[in-house]
């Protein structure tokens, strides 16, 4: 029988200081719910099949897309379609968010590369 | 071209004030992100093939379950499995939240009823 419980944000963000390695708090209809720490930049990528939500509860991210950027501040989400391209930066403080997305993503989406995270942490 | 925006909860908190009526404010991989604000006791139900995110963002909810009670308060959530029944509650103060589900969702699951609402406003 399933016993369903609740889940801090705050309690899980205490436990991992690392940035851009995102960590599976919760699962449901194929979708995972993810919390990242991030600080600068990340490289530019896109996911092929993904959309992805990201919803602020530390900071302020900036989103930078080809034709615009948009700023994410604390209560405030964006979501960005599958074939965007997107690259997050943190570059005045930390910033701590909240992930929606298909289990299947990978954080650098079709760029891959060295800040590939292919073993996500559960907590 | 998609050009995806910046949403803020508070902004889209602010446009409606009726209880047991979530708006849709995003989609993404065949879910919904919903806002609702609520007060008092919901019915008993569950959905046979959603899983439903609760997340607080203001008051104390409090989810019933057949074998137990969880409560929720700002900043956490809760994750309950399709087939699980449960009774969300708010029986202190207004409560609002944000809910992750399929885009298939009804409110009141497979219970139906009076209070269940077919269309959804978007906002």
């Amino acid at each position: 029988m399933s016993r369903p419980q609740t889940v801090s944000l705050q309690e899980k963000f205490d436990l991992f200081t690392d940035h851009w390695s995102p960590r599976i708090v919760g699962e449901l209809n194929g979708q995972q719910v993810k919390l990242a720490k991030i600080s600068g930049e990340f490289i530019w990528h896109a996911h092929e099949h993904e959309d992805e939500l990201f919803l602020v509860t530390r900071g302020t991210l900036r989103m930078r897309f080809r034709t615009h950027e948009a700023v994410v501040g604390v209560g405030e989400f964006i979501i960005v379609p599958r074939g965007v391209e997107h690259q997050p930066v943190a570059d005045t403080e930390e910033v701590w968010m909240l992930l929606f997305e298909p289990a299947s993503t990978v954080n650098t989406g079709t760029a891959g590369g060295e800040r590939t995270v292919t073993e996500l942490g559960r907590l």
